[in-house]
């Protein structure tokens, strides 16, 4: 059987990654380190300190891939069980090696302490094995070459695993595995559901699959914005980065008001970014998002320069006193509409004499709605020098998800009024008047 | 080959889980769900959008254990695979389910759009699979019984994930699978430093590890709030309950005034409860938070009966506006300062007319920082029918983190003003004047 070339498994060895609470992050480096590489990661696992599961794992990796990279499972003690586990899979004897032995032997010595018995185990070595020094702790790390795999073993702790893989990538890795680099693109899409997204984009996706350098994507949904990341594989980098361009401008032509950006900034920080470029200065008056639209303007270092200002106005009372929306307007229209969200962005940017200013009102739930508006209906007005733009949205899920999502396409709102185009998003209930 | 009994593996499935930059949260919850249920995890693994390998790890885990548990891999698109790839490797016909296409169409509708015809595919369902709704998106759960198998297929994100979760273990799992049960306690710890929790509480930890119905301990530790979880194992589900409530009065002996809750509730639904308790409302006057901590507390459904109002003020000009804060003051103190926190606390409960409110002013870094006052300083004041109380804080940690700590010490300072209890914390920089 012929493996797939250029591809690994990681296997992250210890109970204690198999609790409620704690979770394996060296394989994170080991995938940054692999892709770097041109190497792909095909599947990760994480197995607790158990012989039979541990050798299971170890040869179902083996008949996938040709290279596997373990962490963990190298320490003294008894449910340390890598180093013995993948020698009986290979059918290695383990050796005790007097290098290995010295050094631990060494270590020891020089914090003056006697080196416990138990530490021997860690001088173990399968026939043929590459001992890799361990500068931060006593366990060494080993590479194995065994016919068409290369088996990598290095301990848990990271700084112990970090200097070892770097090592092990260029001494063993990548001249034998290493390929093509690996290109990449983030793009950023806000006011589009998932399936929209697909729907445009899927024509592309077809060519680019077929061209001679195939481009792959993966589309990650959040509340409100939809991430797509393009890579491309080629030992030609120029030619990769080409490619990539394309696709990012064929996109863009696709979704031209909707992409928020191309090269990994947050929809906060696009706004942000072009508040700032033009000078601006930005105020909210929210209702059924709490503060969270605010909040997260603010997640972004220097956003003082443009945030003046944010009114959380919850009852009727403090609509009318902090923002000056009119008795009349509640009484007509429901605090829930697009009248007063229009005059809590006009009452605040008047109050704030900024340029820019939002109003939000809505029904987070899980109570308050009705027929006509039911949980989840929020109106969104942004003011500014062009005058004042609404929508009614209607969002679904519960009143975190409809807080999140009222939050977001408030901010995206905003984006768009900036560029002057229109918020014609998937959530608006129906066109603004 | 028999099957080792109530052991289980979890599959997470999506590409993007296989990049340097992401991993995998899922499996936490469902491990918790399983140890409370007395089953244990053999491994965990993490498999791209790609056919094979999902399929051969559907297969080793098969071969290993009883129980397997998927999530994600469920969407409208063509990468999502872990449906299709079940049904195969259990040779089950895959059908279109009316109901479950009703349920789609309506939820799409109720945002007033069109099904994307791409959405068809979550439609489809192996014969004999038992359909889990999703109240939190298009993507139902499966669960299928095969022979002495069990497969529960989850869609990734986790807002979804976690109802059905609850759900299949009730419906599903623990009926057939579950081993001694495992009852629960939670405690809630605020104030206090992780480390601090352990010095006091250890003394008790080791009473419970030797009693004859041992108590196991578990301890997560959130920014601002330190969680401690008790769990006893056994037959007898009484005696179980009843070393819980001991160790529970134990452990509130001991942080009288630290202790937020013994039954699982928030922090903000704690302090929620109590101002209603009191028919009290509440404002807040926020800088460095940005609206953070009216955002958390409006997180609890029926909010509004107690939040009035807040003022995001992050200009020097809009705390003098909009919460009467003096010129003269900013200028002796600083905007970071005692005498600012308590003066915007008690400006916004002036104006809002309201029994309690917050002032919070801080420096959330990057930039802003002085030797006196460095990133991460945050006065935060309490204002209230029995006097203004003020801290000033010194957290550590990048902007985000600051902020959340900020708010939630703010929300904590108003449960212990709202009980009489001084705000002694762990992260102030000195007892107050």
């Amino acid at each position: 059987m012929s493996l797939p070339a250029r591809t690994a498994a990681i296997i992250a060895v210890g109970s204690e990654l198999l609790t409620a609470s704690r979770t394996d992050t060296n394989s994170l480096q080991i995938t940054g380190a692999l892709n770097a590489a041109g190497i792909e990661v095909a599947f990760k696992a994480i197995v607790g300190d158990d012989r039979d599961e541990l050798g299971a794992m170890c040869r179902q990796a083996m008949a996938r891939v040709p290279l596997v990279i373990f962490t963990g499972g190298l320490g003294p003690t008894d449910d340390d069980l890598t180093r013995e586990v993948v020698a009986e899979v290979l059918g290695l004897a383990l050796h005790e090696d007097a290098a290995v032995m010295a050094a631990i032997r060494a270590r020891f010595e020089a914090r003056g302490l006697r080196m416990p018995e138990a530490n021997r185990r860690q001088a173990a070595v399968p026939a043929g094995a590459h001992v890799l020094a361990n500068p931060n702790g006593t366990a060494p790390g080993l590479w194995i070459s065994a016919g068409d795999h290369g088996l990598l073993l290095m301990p848990g702790p990271p700084r112990e695993m970090r200097p070892m893989l770097a090592h092990a990538m260029e001494a063993w890795v990548t001249p034998r595995w290493g390929g093509q680099r690996l290109r990449r693109r983030e793009l950023r899409i806000a006011g589009r559901t998932e399936s929209r997204v697909e729907e445009i984009a899927q024509p592309l996706y077809s060519t680019w699959v077929s061209s001679p350098l195939p481009i792959e994507t993966t589309i990650l949904a959040g509340p409100g914005v939809i991430e797509l990341h393009l890579s491309v594989r080629s030992p030609d980098e120029a030619a990769a980065d080409q490619v990539l361009a394309d696709a990012v401008a064929a996109l863009s032509a696709r979704f031209p008001d909707d992409l928020v950006s191309d090269d990994g900034r947050s929809l906060e920080q696009v706004v942000g970014d072009d508040l700032r470029a033009r000078g601006y200065r930005i105020a909210f008056a929210e209702s059924c998002t709490g503060g969270l639209a605010t909040s997260r303007l603010t997640d972004v270092p220097g956003s003082s320069a443009y945030l003046d200002r944010s009114v959380v106005a919850y009852s009727n009372e403090s609509k009318i006193d902090l923002l000056g929306v009119g008795e009349d307007l509640l009484r007509a229209h429901g605090a829930v509409s697009e009248p007063v969200a229009a005059a809590m962005a006009e009452g605040v940017r008047a109050r704030a004499g900024v340029e820019i200013a939002v109003g939000i009102t809505g029904i987070a739930g899980p109570g308050g709605g009705t027929p006509e508006k039911p949980v989840g209906t929020v109106a969104i007005a942004v003011a500014g020098p062009a005058g004042t733009v609404v929508r009614t949205c209607r969002f679904v899920g519960g009143r975190g998800l409809i807080k999140t999502f009222a939050a977001g396409t408030a901010i995206d709102m905003v984006r768009r009024y900036l560029r002057g185009a229109a918020p014609d998003l998937d959530w608006a209930a129906r066109p603004s008047k």
